[in-house]
């Protein structure tokens, strides 16, 4: 059965202190929170991952502020563990021993959106939906969109490479950051990537700082490249009998040619947690297609004609097109609420974000139900069919039931890198899913990423406890 | 004046031999070549670049041959540069410390398309053409497409991370490598990256191999993203009076919303040298766009509207519409040769590869101008104007030029980086270019650079002399 890695050692206070007397000089005591209290609700992000209260919280105001926390930190020999918007699902911003906690929130400026280049330029507490918005006044187009689109922030998606339902179509945030402006642990401030969609200037650092979650540096500015906004888009859901029927919808939408820039897939029991929340859904259904196509008039039009007859061929039990805006939001809020939902269900939860290769959804769907009878679980699964990446949902509601439930993700884990997935397809690791990292990668590989991070943060103070099951960091 | 790094001492004939003894044994003689009339054509790519003639070939026929081969170079503590079709133009593939070349245009096999998943499965020795027409039968699609799309070979086109005309629309080769096969200089094998779209497992070393020169490790396999093939391609082409009414043209079809597959570009010079290759063009002409726009018929006919009313709009001299294949093979054939065609301008030329944000295209053409006129130097431009991405060629006749043309290069490198620029879209930095990196990246920068290749290749003897200067490798 698996474990979570040894929580680390809070930071010695002799270490806080000096930290905190060189930040009241260079930060200034006004940012800087210290209480307890104060510093409570920055022990915890939005998942299971339990953390330490920091003792000490820098509301940076400016990548100065970045710089001389990071300057502070090193030479305190304290950890840092950066946060945007606190809405990570693994524990990215879980502050695990204690030390800083770097908040960037109040950096929330949208520099600048440049029609000409489609580029902007943004600040690490921008709220994704503001930089949606702001875009789309403008006729352009930023596509990454995870469910927590209205509360997430773009510091936060840079760190865990954030994706969404339209990644299908339009890729995830690492396909559209261009350039990073980013602080190493100790305060060199580094200028990575650039403006221009091309480069091929040394080596792609600014990528390999997206999805990185926050254990190289801390971005205090980042350069996004946008698209030209699609003129239409059309919302359509199929209803099927069975899981199995949805992901042959899929498959046939696919070899028809059609990119459609959303295709969620929803099972039963995820469908049972839509309809708790007042969504009329046919009661024969077991599984449900939410599509979306977009583009010009024509184009949406040939590929709804698509998608309907690939969905009939297979024999969905109805094939609907939102009517209007009020029907396709109320379809979206349901999806998007649907991990809130599920909650309900039972009294603990806990899902899982695992790809794997689109051909093989079936194959996976069919191993978590299995693996669920065998360990004695309830699950249910929704996500992201089109690139092969679901959300499974592990339901229980008395403590002695934990284990089984470990042995059954732990067994899904193994299912899923069998069936050349990967474990994470859009949350990261963070410090929730370290135990599975080696059923995925080699033992060589893990070092080499060890390695990488040395040369950023050689004292392993940045986020520490990430990622690899790192046992403590040194230098404290 | 810029100088190129000094070249690196020779590999001493002790650590040959011993490479050589344990080659022998383990990939086998029948795969070495030796001889330095068999390995003199392994000294230079097609850039300007000077090598050695390097002391040992290894002919590798699988990823054992690879791993064997870099094993036996670390004990033996010999370089090793890394090649395959050898048509790169900075001087990635040339050893300049002579050494190992391993050439790897044997691993020649498409080893999967797979039509559910969208992926192909190929070894480095593929020639991207080969590549393109085996998707294309099944109605796929993989975009990437340098000028050397004939010769060229995957292995380079992921050392250099090749971009191409089709780049505006579809992106570079990083954007179609999911995962890789790569073995370290010592011989650790480590598969980075994976088969599904989305995967945010650890750091993204895939995305770091790619465009890192053959300075990290060598790929024996890569795993590439797909796309269904688009239905239809319409070629246009707009004829101006001067560059700068071409570059307002791409500013104008852009605005309209409209992004083409490419966006060609070429100014007076570089038609004249088209002119001379029999290609019947308007003399009035002192500037050329060579337009695609792709999609179902009725994309392509919307946006070939467009694109005609932009070049109308901004005064075009006359726009065509490829009236067959024919005609549009000519046209891209003619294109394709631009480079060679140039060389028959001059007694010498060089080719720079630069990148300005696209709204300064402009810009830089009247500043290569500028400079050309300063110092006396010929120059003509051509590329990629959607992405803002030019070719800026340097021509001269007399040894007595150069170093006027070396001031006239270094001039505009200084102005492409005032303009928020890079030095390389898509030729990387190979030999060529050390000199000015430091114009682009600060001295920190590199050295976090310099610093994550030791963490792959802690000897420096994993293609030496490239990206950075390294005055000499270690070990040696």
């Amino acid at each position: 059965m698996y474990q979570l890695p040894p929580a680390l050692p809070p930071t010695p206070q002799a270490h806080v202190d000096k930290a905190r007397s060189l930040l009241d000089r260079s930060v200034g005591a006004s940012k800087i929170l210290h209480l307890p209290e104060s510093c409570e609700r920055f022990s915890r992000d939005e998942s299971e991952a339990e953390g330490r209260i920091p003792d000490l919280v820098v509301l940076a105001e400016s990548a100065e502020d970045i710089r001389a926390t990071l300057a502070a930190a090193q030479e305190a020999r304290v950890p840092v563990t950066p946060r945007a918007a606190g809405t990570g699902r693994t524990g990215g911003a879980v502050p695990v021993a204690a030390g800083i906690v770097l908040d960037t929130t109040r950096m929330n400026s949208i520099v600048e959106i440049d029609r000409g280049d489609l580029v902007a330029v943004v600040q690490p507490g921008v709220i994704l939906k503001d930089l949606h918005s702001a875009v789309e006044r403008e006729g352009l187009f930023y596509p990454p969109d995870p469910n927590s689109v209205d509360s997430c922030a773009l510091g936060g998606n840079i760190a865990e490479n954030a994706g969404g339902p339209r990644a299908f179509k339009y890729g995830v945030t690492r396909d559209y950051v261009l350039g990073l402006d980013a602080t190493l642990m100790g305060g060199t401030a580094l200028r990575l990537g650039r403006r221009t969609v091309k480069g091929v200037a040394g080596y792609d650092l600014a990528g390999l700082f997206v999805g990185s979650e926050g254990t190289l540096g801390v971005v205090s500015s980042m350069t996004l490249q946008l698209i030209p906004k699609p003129e239409m888009v059309y919302t359509l859901f199929g209803l099927f009998s069975a899981p199995k029927d949805a992901t042959r919808a899929v498959e046939a939408i696919i070899q028809r040619g059609v990119v459609p820039r959303c295709l969620e897939f929803t099972d039963g029991g995820a469908l049972e947690a839509i309809r708790r929340q007042g969504v009329g859904i046919d009661p024969s259904a077991g599984a449900m297609l939410l599509i979306e196509v977009d583009g010009d008039e024509s184009a949406c039009d040939r590929d709804m004609v698509k998608v309907g007859e690939a969905c009939t061929e297979i024999g969905a039990i109805d094939v609907l097109v939102a009517q209007d805006g009020v029907q396709r939001d109320k379809l979206w809020a349901a999806r998007r609420e649907l991990s809130r939902a599920i909650r309900e269900l039972a009294r603990n939860k806990l899902a899982e974000d695992v790809v794997v290769p689109r051909s093989r959804i079936t194959d996976l769907l069919e191993a978590v139900e299995r693996n669920g009878a065998e360990h004695r679980v309830r699950t249910l699964a929704y996500g992201h069919a089109g690139d092969g990446n679901l959300h499974v949902n592990f339901l229980w509601d008395e403590d002695d039931e934990v284990p089984r439930v470990q042995q059954c993700i732990e067994a899904m884990m193994r299912d899923v890198v069998a069936m050349r997935g990967t474990i994470s397809g859009e949350h990261g690791i963070g410090v929730l899913k370290i135990p599975f990292l080696p059923i995925e990668q080699s033992e060589e590989l893990i070092a080499v990423q060890r390695r990488v991070k040395d040369v950023f943060d050689p004292y392993g103070l940045m986020n520490p406890g990430k990622i690899f099951a790192t046992s403590s960091h040194r230098g404290c």
